[in-house]
């Protein structure tokens, strides 16, 4: 590895880099099957490690056996105990009903390797396909939750609809994540960031350096 | 420059990339001023390209002869036209009453050489310093609101408060950007994403390579 790229704190390469250079290579499709991780329970006040930063999240919902899966880029966190997220879900959005009724939803983080079927999850509606069976996504049950976990994304936080009074006004749904399970390896994924006009941010390396500045109380 | 950098699309290094360094070595402080940015007016519907993606960002406000400013990572996107952002802004913040009262703020995006002020500031509180004046940033006055722009911030975004309605139950902003100015190099600054626990991410390679794949209303 080049000094540079160990200057900017890079790691050695991992599955996930060897995946993004299939997609370097235009041979995304020759990918045989979609990495699944093995994950582990994580603590749901934490999940801002993974959405603070502002990734493309795919949002999966069931209901009356219907399932679905949407992406989306507009959400925040909005508390830490109770775990609270804001998501932006417009009202043209197929899921948008799914959910509002389930009053439940799976927040999946993916990473950089599959973003191609990302963006394919993006184009299509769920009015006409399964995008489980049409992109070869595994679709696994939750716990506290009937909307489906996505097996291939990095993170799944099972979240409950807390608050819907801000739907009609500003599509905004504010979910309570119950429970996050998390891959233990890569232990920063490499994220998607959408900047709008077909743009994507990718994650950078996540650093230490700045911690000992930190006021214990403003961590 | 390497080639595992080029191949995750890095440019040859800025201005950003020296400071950077400089960090990196220790040496932040032998820095004597921060770099200021040459800004042009910027669309206020595509704002999204530079908050989406999840930076830290400081939000600038003032009141009654008082000026402040805050670090902040919780906001999203929440429209485009008119252009939404909704920040989180907690109620131990001294900022939160000068933005309410006047009803105002500016977005400021910092870029990763001048991480360790964004910490200081985020460390701090105005009700004990003028942080304009402790950490050395320039106040220039904004177009549409009293609350000054952040000179060193790569961009700022003049802020009206639209909704105070959701302050008292979730610390929840609605602002409507009014005014935009952008730097215009670098076009896609190294900006700072919070993990919490004193990580940050820093911002990796923007790519089109996706583009090509978006059906045209979904961009």
């Amino acid at each position: 590895m080049c000094a540079v790229l160990r200057a900017f704190g890079w790691q050695d390469p991992s599955d996930g880099d060897k995946q993004l250079r299939k997609v370097e290579d235009g041979k995304e499709e020759e990918v045989k099957g979609m990495k699944k991780f093995v994950k582990r329970d994580f603590p749901v006040e934490d999940v801002r490690r993974f959405l603070e930063p502002g990734p493309i999240v795919l949002v999966s919902s069931a209901w009356k056996g219907e399932r679905n899966m949407m992406t989306m880029g507009w959400h925040m966190i909005m508390g830490e105990d109770p775990s609270l997220v804001g998501c932006f879900i417009w009202d043209q959005n197929h899921s948008r009903e799914l959910v509002r009724k389930s009053k439940e939803c799976v927040i999946n983080v993916p990473t950089v390797d599959i973003a191609t079927k990302v963006v394919k999850v993006g184009n299509s509606s769920g009015r006409e396909i399964d995008k489980f069976a049409e992109f070869g996504f595994t679709a696994l049950p939750g716990k506290h939750v009937k909307a489906p976990l996505i097996g291939e994304c990095f993170a799944n936080f099972e979240c409950k609809l807390i608050d819907s009074s801000l739907i009609n006004k500003y599509s905004l749904f504010v979910f309570e994540v119950v429970k996050a399970h998390v891959a233990q390896v890569p232990k920063f994924p490499k994220t998607i960031h959408y900047r709008g006009s077909g743009l994507f941010m990718l994650s950078g390396p996540t650093t230490n350096r700045y911690r000992k500045l930190f006021k214990p109380e403003m961590l």
